[in-house]
């Protein structure tokens, strides 16, 4: 009906528009990033055209210290759950958290097949099984080079270089032109696993004419660039030829490439390997059947083998390079490790840097592992990490390749893509082209021009639990207050016919005082309470929360006069 | 009486021991450091020789997020109440607060006279007065290079460079040879005030023998030498000279010499100067009432004066630069401040590093500036900060100058200490000489040899509004456990004698769901505990305690089946 309409023209209409430009301006293509932008973490992005939707990428962010209690955060994905029927497919860049730790959540909520490359997608799995949802999800095997056909897209897997096998960038062909999708990336000329990032292809598409370029901007604020992944080989190599005792290597799990080299200098030093930490265990295990890393399997020990070799001649992998308290590491250094304990003459090399929000954990680990006994080596003193992401030079690298029309810095906080905004001009890019966009834009592009549209509904789900989303601001804000000054329940039972306190009021507190020192304390709150309700009663203020209020308010102020403290105060009233 | 005693002298009894060792013995010197040690902050050293006792410093440590709602942390002093009587002077090496925050909570236990330079002691008095115990104290003005007589000790203050002008090493001349303090110290040959540190004293102290150094290891981590002050003079310069909008600075109130730069920056480019921030503006009339700060008059105005101003002619120094969430860059990023918001051309400058455990905030701050349009300068990319702690090549410069013959390592977390030590080492002091202490350690030392003979009472004492030490591991750990998943209050009223529920249960959460979303799980839990308190009373169960730990027990296993949580489950029983 609305077509017919459509096909009347009428050109003296006030409305009238020439058709041409009426279908153009339908067929716009709008893109959404639910996350990941003004953030590290959590990335998504959602391609919309016509009656089809692909995402890239669907990760999790862990939460700060103000974010009491939440065990992770995931994307809120409201948009996608009421457009359901356009959703055609998750496409997935690489297997780290902050990229498929939130396809779980989603896939509960729609069930879109998902395509990435062998890792990834083994990572994914391994993922779903522990959430007992693989029967139920539909996961396609891309090759990398290859492409997903769909009706508007046409989604093609790129080979990039990053901290984990398998990482792509992503070409969207599309019906108003070539977007390249960076993922995380950076340029390793010399890659462990010999797949270098495939710049001819960028070159190609860059030669046919990109019209979007959206990139990573992670280590945007770093000139230069970053090293390659072998020169951590040659520390490690010169680290091990000079241990005597035990070698002890923390990173991640997911670094697989990191894995080989710990692994080769082993074998080179007759050291036999053992993997410690549940995911470096699940991490190495996949990685070793699906051929990413290849160790003789005479080489590798269980944990508890470990005592049966001499100190020089075992190296121990493990998680919690982060100092994550509950992670090997950690437990290593806590003396809480079933099966490792420090001992003199363990070297310990901690191949990672500290997140944001993790430095002061790591430098307490490193001390405690020192006070053992241990010689720690860490990236202050050793060259024993490098980025898996571009440095600015590297971001001018691709600039110069690709040369988008468009351009749209993503992954990170707004410091990172403001600057990355400003490479990409001084690259070329029109200013007016680039684009600083918000979590929850809709933004809309067309061949010639680009703009915000709308806002989708967007932040985050904290997941507490198996609570997803059910702990919001009030509670949070309750937590923090509980967590600053703790809590007095005050409960009283009153018999209101006949206007007189049956029992109590009964003070009770926690995370407020050591109670057995503040005896004195607690009584004086008792009187407080005591006289307010039988003023209360007195002059037959019969409405409970009236009550509750006043002896909120004479106690709170008491306690923040006397001591200057704002514990939460819980007034309980029992009628009988 | 034990004297008479003692000057019989009996060879042949099974004690005798010739009496020159026995004096000698009775005379050796002990050195207490009560923090500072494995730790950064809470620095305090006590020396003790026969019945006279000095302290060095006494500064306080901010908590670690662990510590809920902990303001501040002081030292445990119990070692010197308990030896009281011989308490004989607090000496004190500089004005930050990890040298004199403690000063207040010591002297209300320990009325000692109080010895600094002229800055230090205007800032201690500043903190005294807030405490209103200024009209009970005795403090005392010494001029940098002169010292202090007591009986057994001669406490010399010797000028050194740092961040906040006044900063001394001491050394202390004792019976037993001259022992150096350094204090936080570095060497810079371009210092603001011309005061360089006064390396002939260290060489001429070196020539005549110094029997121990203790000397900061905040730094040792690092390699070469820390810049001079003045570098930032000239990074600030380059910037000013650049801005079109308004300044806003913001560094540390107490870094004296740097609020003197960016304020003969604003003079050279004709920009009236503004302080914002309580400290800020605490301590530049303190600074300039004392001449350390040189500013004409017409050049300060007060915040409210800003808008009479064009942004060019404005500088803001502010507090703020460790994004603490209430100091005055943070309510400005946050548009709080009264008089201050973030005009787009604003330069704000961050003039400082983020001390380890800040480096989330900082950055969090750096985005929402960012985003507000201002155009910010930091650490990362301009140097316009310098630390106020020796290197590595500046430690070895005293070494070669003291030559100490017993080296302790002092001002840092263990692996500071140990890589400090290693650099004492190969500067030539005995490795069997090269002491290693722990807070609280009591260190005997002779002319000839050192050893911990035992512990002091020692460690932390928290700070938490009004209260000191009134929260311990209990009330922290009940914190702890709010902030995760909140409280679950239960209150029942319960006629014992016709055992029945007259009342309830009621059941109050906090921190734990949103309510309004959680009905049948409320619910559940009301079934829940009424069941638990219904059979108790069936089977005659009267004993409170356990009528509460089985609705402990009950509840909790249910919420953690039903939603992995563990919040703390608090029955309240009401008997009537």
């Amino acid at each position: 009906m609305e077509n017919i309409i459509e096909n009347k023209i009428d050109r003296k209409s006030k409305n009238y528009k020439p058709r041409m430009a009426k279908l153009k301006n339908k067929s716009k293509l709008k893109i959404i990033p639910l996350g990941g932008l003004g953030e590290i973490g959590k990335n998504i992005t959602a391609f919309e055209f016509n009656d089809e939707i692909i995402v890239i990428d669907c990760g999790l962010a862990f939460p700060g210290e103000d974010l009491y209690g939440i065990d992770i955060i995931v994307p809120d994905v409201t948009y996608l759950i009421r457009n359901k029927d356009k959703v055609k497919g998750l496409f997935i860049t690489h297997g780290h958290e902050d990229h498929i730790g939130g396809i779980p959540y989603i896939l509960q909520q729609i069930n879109m097949p998902v395509y990435a490359p062998k890792l990834t997608l083994a990572l994914v799995e391994s993922k779903l099984e522990e959430h007992h949802m693989l029967n139920d999800c539909k996961i396609n095997l891309v090759e990398i080079g290859e492409s997903v056909k769909l009706k508007n897209f046409n989604i093609e897997f790129i080979r990039t270089n990053h901290s984990i096998p398998d990482s792509c960038s992503i070409a969207l062909h599309t019906p108003m032109g070539v977007i390249v999708h960076s993922g995380d990336f950076k340029v390793d000329f010399t890659p462990i696993d010999g797949h270098i990032i495939n710049l001819q292809r960028y070159a190609e598409l860059g030669k046919k004419g990109v019209l979007l370029l959206m990139a990573d901007s992670t280590n945007a604020l770093h000139k230069g660039y970053t090293m390659s992944e072998k020169t951590v080989g040659e520390t490690l190599e010169n680290l091990f030829s000079k241990a005597t005792g035990r070698v002890i290597v923390s990173t991640f799990a997911s670094n697989v490439h990191r894995l080989q080299q710990i692994s080769d200098c082993s074998i080179k030093n007759k050291r036999k390997i053992a993997f410690s930490g549940r995911s470096m265990e699940k991490i190495s295990e996949i990685a070793m059947d699906l051929g990413y890393l290849s160790i003789p399997k005479d080489m590798i020990i269980s944990l508890d083998e470990i005592k049966n070799y001499p100190n020089d001649k075992i190296t121990i992998v493990t998680t919690g390079s982060q100092g994550e308290s509950m992670a090997a590491l950690s437990r290593i250094a806590a003396s809480t490790h079933k099966y490792i304990e420090i001992q003199k003459g363990d070297m310990v090399i901690i191949s990672a840097s500290p997140i944001p929000g993790n430095e002061k954990a790591v430098s307490n680990l490193i001390n405690d592992l020192t006070a053992k006994g241990a010689n720690v080596v860490y990236k202050t003193i050793e060259e024993i990490h490098v980025s898996g992401h571009a440095c600015e030079q590297e971001l001018r690298i691709i600039q110069s390749l690709l040369k988008p029309k468009f351009f749209i810095p993503v992954h990170g906080e707004y410091k990172h893509l403001i600057t990355h905004a400003k490479i990409a001009e001084s690259m070329g890019v029109e200013e007016n082209n680039i684009f600083i966009l918000d979590t929850g834009d809709i933004f809309e592009l067309s061949k010639t021009k680009g703009k915000v549209i709308g806002k989708a509904p967007s932040g985050r789900v904290l997941i507490d639990g198996l609570g997803i989303g059910d702990v919001g601001n009030m509670v949070l804000r309750d937590r923090k207050n509980l967590a600053e000054d703790g809590i007095i329940t005050v409960v009283v039972a009153i018999d209101r016919a006949n206007k007189v306190i049956l029992s109590g009021p009964d003070i009770v507190s926690r995370g407020f005082v050591y109670v057995r020192n503040s005896e004195d304390l607690i009584n004086e709150v008792r009187n407080i309470v005591a006289k307010v309700v039988e003023k209360c009663l007195e002059d037959n203020i019969t409405q409970w929360a009236e009550i509750k209020n006043r002896i909120r308010r004479e106690v709170d102020s008491f306690v923040y006069t006397t001591m200057k403290r704002k514990p939460m105060i819980l007034p309980v009233i029992v009628e009988i």
